[in-house]
């Protein structure tokens, strides 16, 4: 239980920071070396999830990869 | 193994974006929402570790703690 809402909150936390770059388009802040490494992680955390066939953590990173990538590309797309 | 890849990576994933507000001082991009709810889950996470005695959990969790515990000071200092 304490995990679950753990999970939520590392989860869900990305989305404040998508709507703020999406209102304001100012991704300056923004570490490329950071949100590289963190999407390269997810990928490898949700491909593990998917070779070991688990869903609560093929869910959890399949929505941090689609909120840490559109982060990623706004950082290249904006600079 | 892969997992242990993974977790150093979304861990130390941090570790740029702290030397980026390091050097700039600049956190206007950085989302407070984010930081928050971020810094929480993870010290749920810690507390789930050692209440199961989990070392791993422990350990990857109180460094990343260490790290967006060090972004959210610096977003609420440097505004």
């Amino acid at each position: 239980m304490i995990g679950f809402i753990a999970a939520c909150l590392t989860t869900f936390g990305f989305v404040p920071q998508v709507i703020k770059i999406f209102q304001t388009r100012d991704t300056s802040a923004i570490s490329l070396g950071m949100y590289s490494m963190t999407v390269t992680g997810i990928s490898l955390w949700l491909m593990h999830g998917l070779s070991i066939g688990d869903i609560p953590l093929i869910m959890a990173n399949g929505v941090s990869l689609l909120l840490t990538g559109t982060i990623l590309i706004c950082k290249l797309v904006y600079k």
